[in-house]
């Protein structure tokens, strides 16, 4: 290199140079790179270089690259006694960004995911109505539609965790979740074109599967932000996420966005069915059920590092990542701890949070080599703060399976590998 | 139903209701549905509901249901000689909202896409630096990094459309173009990471296939908005997209967003390569060329009703969609015509136009069952209103391929099938 140029040189922060990146040789230059013992990687022709690819015909509709292959929703077997009414989980840990692939977003089923063509779908309108309805697919899309990225978060996410440290793993402990944009209806449009009646204060939602996972939802909700969707991430939506039409209800739990939707019923009092009595209470220390909690509480997560995703580097610069979400409205703002909550620094958010979306953070560091218990703690604009797993379980005990929203701790070795625990 | 309630009714439009959507007949109510013909839809129990649908482990990584098998990319062949150094399109057509899934989103390739492992990739940059380095994958993501949504369009996006009304769809004529949530590190970090100088004006970039398609940067670019990306949509880049690392040139021809990239060279000049010299110049009305035309101008299309996507009901309320974009900035505004131009309505855009993004426009309108022209003109925050054809061709003539950014027209039919044509 010549020292004209090296005078000029702009001013930078040396981030990674003499630590990880490896500098080239000097008298190094445009394809003249000439190292003591050349790396083959620089000077020679590589494999993949000196043939051919694929045709723009090899895939009409694309999957993951094969190395890519354990990037993948999975179950747990021990969690329920069938898998056509269990759940499976988003790999958050391998994700980055905020937008979650429909083939890879966790699922849950009551009895089964169904196949339900466009042509046979009917969704019924009844009960308090002006004029009961019922509406093919075609006639959903002749209403005006708007799109909005939302998560829906399983009501049961991180429920394990409530007895102590269960699962190995973000995709486990909090992968009940992803994060897409939406095309649908407003429902409200939906309950207007039927004249539902003001003395109507609750619907009835059900599905058109065997289970039906019926759902009481107050009207207020129904007439606010719910949509009838019919599109996620674009495409329509997945056989598994209820193809063709499915329900949003935004920052709500999960189970009462209803898929394969086949009724909504106007009614002046909720159902309380078997999905909102047996299931989706909370058991409270001293016995006692507490129902109707829809809202899902503010709550983050560090995805990496994390069981599934150690740090396989040395010392140095480390980015800290994770999610952070709220059903009550926008992240504001995540805390990173290093010494499981003693002491916490800021985050930096990928973007501005949005109301009951996923919002990304990263905290850019320096790691020491040494042990770490990393904790992340969100706050949202209605000033609300993520517990700790203490004072959640002062006021809701250790009875509980639903809405554990505490925050999650991850201990980090010297050798860079992750594991779930509590810190008291 | 009561008349009590009846009389409580919400005021509404009464959208569908007399003509696409069905009135329950009378007596109707929750589950008591009794037509003078009962609809087996409704009466009966239905195949789907009456049995379990798949477990949780059925799909780890799930694809499209059946039933949308024709929602793929597909490629036009006589377009090229070969499908390694060919293009695939995009079926707008079929989607909503604003991101495009990986699997369905268009690929181009100077000679096939590649596999390249994370462990065997390597980015050089090189030339006028300080410190000529090497950056393994890993190394790369222990740098900063940044989330954005930014569409990517070829610059041959509607290139065949020069002289006539040539191609049956909106994926074929439009389909060059995907909008993703790309993860990232700054090219500007990369750049200070080497200390490049300050009397280099360019960057030369190259991927790691057997073309290189290597293309001159402008510094001034390099160092605002350039993304070196490894994430598209949450997930890994798919290998026919750059797996495992992508440039991204926020607003600028997707030829220069060099896949499975693997150089970047700071130079005091563009190196006027084989792919930015004999392809991506324009040739104009009197046989002169034009140059390093990189950003796309403003530009929009209806994705339906379309050729692909006719409209198959009656008169009565339509949707009006289509999709608007910038490489300048922000769709600020989208107008449509029924009538080829002479009279046009503002649509409503899904959300405010977001960056050299794109931005999903909406007429909600009435059909009157009649032939339509339809068109729409979109208009960025630079004040450039997208150009007729006509317009378009006195400026450039009709010898140009690329960058052909002109209002689009649909000939629907009374029939509700569209067709490709032009107005003059």
């Amino acid at each position: 290199m010549s020292e004209s140029f090296m005078k000029n040189t702009t001013s930078r922060r040396a981030f990674l140079r003499g630590s990880a990146a490896a500098a080239v040789a000097a008298g190094a230059g445009a394809g003249a790179a000439k190292a003591a013992e050349p790396d083959p990687l620089i000077t020679e022709v590589q494999d993949w270089a000196a043939g051919f690819g694929d045709g723009v015909d090899a895939t009409p509709y694309g999957l993951p690259i094969r190395f890519e292959d354990d990037v993948i929703r999975r179950n747990v077997e021990w969690l329920t006694a069938d898998t056509i009414s269990s759940i499976n989980f988003t790999p958050i840990h391998a994700l980055d960004g905020t937008i979650t692939p429909q083939g890879c977003a966790f699922e849950r089923h009551h009895s089964g995911a169904i196949e339900l063509r466009k042509e046979d779908y009917r969704l019924m309108i009844n009960g308090m109505v002006e004029t009961p309805l019922v509406f093919t697919y075609e006639d959903l899309t002749r209403f005006p539609r708007e799109n909005h990225v939302y998560f829906c978060e399983c009501a049961a996410n991180t429920g394990m965790e409530w007895a102590g440290a269960q699962l190995n793993g973000a995709q486990f402990t909090h992968g009940m979740i992803h994060n897409m944009e939406y095309t649908g209806v407003p429902l409200r449009t939906i309950l207007e074109e039927a004249g539902y009646s003001t003395d109507g204060k609750w619907v009835y939602v059900e599905g058109a599967d065997a289970s039906s996972n019926g759902r009481s939802i107050p009207m207020e909700k129904a007439l606010d932000d719910v949509l009838v969707a019919f599109k996620a991430n674009g495409e329509a939506l997945r056989k598994e996420h209820g193809y063709p039409v499915r329900l949003v209800v935004p920052g709500w739990e999960g189970n009462m966005w209803v898929k394969w939707l086949r009724r909504v019923e106007v009614m002046d009092a909720p159902v309380e069915s078997r999905e909102e009595t047996s299931k989706y209470t909370d058991t409270l220390a001293d016995g006692t059920s507490r129902k109707w909690t829809w809202e899902m509480d503010a709550k983050s997560v560090v995805t990496a590092p994390s069981p599934q995703s150690p740090i396989t580097h040395g010392p140095g610069p480390l980015v800290i990542t994770g999610l952070a979400w709220s059903g009550r409205g926008a992240i504001t703002r995540v805390d990173v701890s290093k010494d499981g909550g003693k002491t916490w620094e800021t985050a930096r958010l990928a973007k501005p949070g949005e109301t009951r979306a996923l919002t990304r953070f990263y905290l850019d560091t320096e790691w020491d080599g040494g042990e770490m218990l990393l904790q992340s703690r969100a706050m949202d604009d209605t000033g609300y703060v993520q517990p700790t797993k203490a004072q959640l379980r002062e006021v809701r005990g250790e009875n509980s399976i639903y809405h554990n929203n505490c925050i999650q701790t991850w201990w980090v070795r010297e050798t860079g590998e992750a594991e779930n625990v509590e810190v008291s």
